[in-house]
């Protein structure tokens, strides 16, 4: 693909980088923004679930991703950082954009390996900050679950933030949403899921619970945590933890019950991983923020 | 105590409380700032490792927190929201905050139980995120570890935004700063302590790795994580993870670890806490954040 020059900031093909924060509250309408090398690359390789609309960088990135954009098949864009920033409206240090195609949202019933075979289900119940829906995420690809559930409640996994917090596992760990209203038990029962709440008050600690070959873990919001209704109905756990400070993080919760699920039914690699992690704490603008 | 109401932003008694997010980039000399209810709380029970030098509330705060601020021993100052936020320099809209003094650090040495006791310590290696440290306290807190210890390359954890993602674990839980240069296999020599030093490249699994009765649980950045030549010389760890998405938040992996020390040396209470979770998250000012 060879790439387009464009310096005019209110050239129409820029349309969709524009004004990034304002369209970030106000939805992109089947489009989302990906930032930065590693998420690019992601949405290049084989595990990408979503189309790539085009691709805008600053020129001097543009040789270093050559190998990158041939597999992408979109019109890549080259323009300045200072046109990139006034288009976006704020500063683009890295120079690395795209835009992403949503398509069409999956059924949850088809993104759910059938039974007999294990499954590995994550549920988010009203998850309405984008950094623990975007890190969620990033442990529901690190423990390979094979797809995350949300309710109509919970946040955008598309949105700019939950998917740079997700390290990019957004744009490769299929996820579905439920309709409003939707019933939680009865999902995990048409999916033939045992479904887990994770909650301080469950009543199995984490530990001791013996792993189901299929499992629909569910997440509360942090305070509400889940609904009572919810809670009297599951098999609940939590995690033990320290007498008198029994707090945790939701998506730090949700990692450890991951990682408990996801070793009982041998999805972790035994050996040591080949590839260096991708971890958007190593880009240039999120190092030394004391 | 009673309080004193004032109403002039520009009042000296209010000095500290001026330009809170300019004064968070060039420090405070020996003091530091507490938001919110929780960390209020916190502050005034006796975990709290600090004491508070005075406490700004919003007059309709004042009857909710008459208990707590007995406790205190500080002066309370009464300003409407609107003069708080003159002062602060933006918005402060739970009305809640407090000053409190950070005393002479504590040389390591004290902070750690000396042997033949079981010791967990976690050791934060320049961790730059004001966000991760303050995970990484909230995490400690939670499977009670003695202390932390913080290179000199690491946040300050009673930085603004740290003692918030902390849940107010850095008002209470014991840390203790390394000199510049100084060598982590060192200390931990000189802790009896053994160091375990958790990377995506460690070399036995967290879940097989028998756990000390004192550990030195050392975490280093995303990214370049720890130096390798502390890598070359401590005993190294890593957690399983699912092939092709080896990435996770080093606090995330932090709590993993903690969470499996913690309970190889009976530091989990094996019942439910009797009190619900502090979260800073079920504030009026984290919930519907989409």
């Amino acid at each position: 693909m060879t790439p387009v020059a464009i310096d005019d900031p209110a050239d129409p093909r820029l349309a969709p980088y524009a004004a990034m924060r304002e369209r970030d509250l106000v939805g992109r309408q089947g489009r989302f923004i990906v930032e930065g090398e590693v998420t690019l690359r992601l949405m290049a390789s084989q595990r990408a679930r979503f189309r790539t609309e085009s691709v805008l960088l600053a020129p001097e990135r543009w040789p270093g991703l050559a190998d990158v954009l041939d597999a992408l098949d979109a019109p890549v864009y080259l323009a300045g950082k200072t046109v990139m920033s006034a288009v976006a409206g704020f500063p683009i240090h890295r120079g690395v954009l795209a835009v992403g195609l949503t398509g069409d949202a999956p059924e949850p019933a088809a993104l759910v390996p059938p039974p007999p075979a294990p499954a590995l289900v994550l549920g988010l119940a009203g998850l309405t900050n984008h950094d623990n829906v975007g890190a969620c995420f990033r442990n529901a690809a690190a423990f390979g679950a094979d797809a995350v559930l949300l309710d109509a409640a919970s946040c955008d996994p598309l949105y700019r933030k939950a998917i740079r917090v997700s390290a990019g596992a957004a744009l490769i760990t299929p996820f579905g949403r439920l309709p409003a209203g939707a019933d939680w038990l009865a999902i995990a029962e048409a999916l033939a899921l045992e479904p887990l709440a994770l909650s301080p008050s469950g009543h199995e600690t984490l530990d001791a619970a013996p792993p189901p070959a299929r499992a629909l873990l569910l997440l509360g919001t942090e305070g509400p945590g889940l609904p009572a209704g919810l809670m009297a109905r599951a098999r609940t756990l939590r995690i033990a933890m320290a007498p008198g400070f029994d707090s945790l993080n939701v998506a730090t919760a949700g990692a450890l019950a991951l990682h408990r699920l996801a070793g009982a039914t041998g999805r972790l690699a035994p050996s040591l991983a080949s590839s260096p992690a991708p971890s958007p704490a190593a880009g240039p603008d999120r190092r030394g923020e004391c």
